[in-house]
């Protein structure tokens, strides 16, 4: 909580909380960003891909699906033609999460139905939830058998890039990547602060955030960035990321991309 | 596994995977719709939201923020107004996760800068993933501690209603719900089966559904359901929510609807 929050860390007391060695795991969460050279087997990947699978999904429709990336070629394609950071040709198993309707519409059209529904911008968001719940458990259960994970959201710069190397139909984009493997002891990375508690849970309403919410935070940023040996600025990054286009790192024609995946998110 | 995937579950052999508590507690997920009259603490949902904020969130952006109902009104609310199913009113807890653009326009705002990139359906996405990555971490902290999950994927069947009910700004939607509470020992929703892992787990590229994946999955969800006293029919609901308009359930105007948030996706 300390290193989660710093001045801001609540304080837990009752004993089922302290006890619980799956929120002491959640809490101490950390990218991993370089990787031994020790595989994870087949063996792992399948049990990563049922707790994936053991998460919910919307009506139970399962419109989500992973592909094991551990190609040579193909990670060195995801790093210099899709967008993926350099440490993704390193890491040993790179899971693409796909939003998936490709599947679902199959199965309508083996009924000679159409999939006139996945062309709504529903559907499209019921498949990155989907995805996004799938990988978060996988991603949770590779952090308790001791390995290491990084999102790669980076990887929705080219859609056709991503979707060409995993080989997806129409109807089925790479929502993100996740990097797997066996952390590397020279990775420094910690558990990053994030804003206090009061500032993201609103009890009973939302609550809006305050300057002083903003200072607060940077602060416990740039004492975690130092240790790092980065600088920080956080209402830069953010204020980069919201307030022009250019924030969004050309990623502005997603719903164009979207829609020459076969879905157009309408 | 044997729960999970039926006659298609695979065999893990492996001691680190065997022996794994999160692992095991990952794959034995369950949905829970009854509850006890047992409080969930507010120190409890502390916790939950600690572990929801140690997920990953795109470029630390954070660009979530959960809302905590029990007012009775408000959950009763969630029922009539905003399509929750009827045992919300009956949950202690209602976690609504919320992507949240608003809080970065603010800080933009703060700065003098506009909220451009807000606008776009990247940035939607992200919301969306962000909200997704939280919600799932504090659905895995709250079994860890006994208590039973439900997620309202229905609370987006109004998002001008559960925004007024969580008083959100423009720029945040209610992406989903989640009820918590103690299980009620009468519920008797197990662990339902899903789709083989071949189906939806390619490796190195992706796997089209064959006629033969979908007939071994519906016997198994059949199985399944026959022991819940649920008549089943997985393809027909699919083809259902996917082949025409209606399976949307009155969704189709959420891009209208996001945009009247704030958040046109373009």
């Amino acid at each position: 909580m300390r290193a989660r929050y710093g001045d801001a860390a609540p304080e837990l007391t009752e004993a089922a909380l302290l006890d619980s060695p799956v929120l002491a795991q959640l809490l101490q969460h950390r990218s991993v960003r370089r990787f031994t050279t020790e595989p994870v087997t087949p063996e792992t990947v399948t049990a990563l891909v049922a707790a994936a699978q053991s998460a919910a999904t919307s009506s139970n429709n399962q419109v989500w699906s992973v592909v094991e990336i551990r190609d040579e070629t193909a990670r060195t394609r995801l790093v210099h033609e899709a967008g993926g950071s350099s440490f993704v040709a390193d890491a040993p198993v790179i899971l693409l999460f796909v939003a998936d309707w490709a599947r679902a519409a199959a199965i309508a059209d083996q009924h000679g139905e159409p999939a006139e529904a996945a062309d709504y911008l529903e559907s499209t968001l019921v498949g990155f939830v989907d995805a996004a719940l799938a990988a978060q458990n996988a991603v949770v259960a590779a952090e308790a058998l001791g390995l290491g994970t990084c999102y790669l959201g980076s990887l929705r710069n080219h859609p056709e890039v991503t979707a060409e190397i995993a080989g997806l139909p129409p109807r089925a984009v790479v929502a993100f990547g996740v990097a797997v493997g066996h952390p590397d002891p020279t990775d420094r990375a910690g558990i990053k602060p994030r804003l206090a508690p009061h500032v993201v849970h609103g009890v009973e309403t939302y609550r809006p955030v305050e300057p002083t919410d903003v200072e607060a935070y940077e602060r416990e940023l740039a004492a975690y960035n130092a240790t790092q040996g980065r600088a920080s600025g956080w209402v830069r990054a953010v204020v980069g990321r919201v307030s022009r286009v250019a924030g969004l790192h050309g990623r502005e024609p997603m719903r164009a991309w979207l829609e020459a995946r076969g879905l157009p998110s309408r």
